[in-house]
């Protein structure tokens, strides 16, 4: 009970969109802006202001680079894939716990 | 990525505090509103807010009983069985998915 308690405290990993953001950042450590906008399908506000929240816990964060025409990149953090990593074995030890 | 995407859109159960009382009910199916307050340590307003947002969505329901005095059961529907089931699945699938 104490780690499905501590899941659902969670202010900032407990929202599924930034969640979602983390997931596809985990395995690739970084993507530009625009790639996580389409392949999630989201509106470029509604991701800039979860990738904020993230930045300003430190989980990820974001530069520009100029290639042919500037571009935002989002980086995931070592905190952030250390957090990212055990907020999700807190959930799959619960959901492992559950006879589904 | 279709999976991560619908998990991302569950306004409902992307809660982490719904999620943890549809947990809570899971292996349960029903529980006294004071026990689920108690044991997810949760004030009796923030409790009552999500159940709402639960009941209305056909997820639980709620009735009273009168033993000693009246106490409100919190109840989970087979709709919201079949829900949570393939919610926690799709979500148990990407976390397999992830190397952590």
């Amino acid at each position: 009970m104490e780690e499905l308690k501590e899941i659902m405290k969670s202010h900032i990993l407990g929202n599924p969109v930034r969640l979602g953001i983390m997931i596809f950042l985990l395995p690739r450590r970084k993507a530009p802006f625009s790639q996580i906008q389409k392949v999630l399908d989201l509106t470029p506000g509604n991701l800039d202001s979860h990738i904020r929240v993230l930045e300003r816990n430190g989980l990820v964060k974001t530069y520009k680079v100029i290639a042919d025409r500037p571009r935002t990149v989002v980086e995931i953090t070592d905190f952030g894939m250390e957090e990212a990593k055990r907020f999700l074995s807190s959930l799959k030890a619960v959901i492992d716990g559950l006879d589904l």
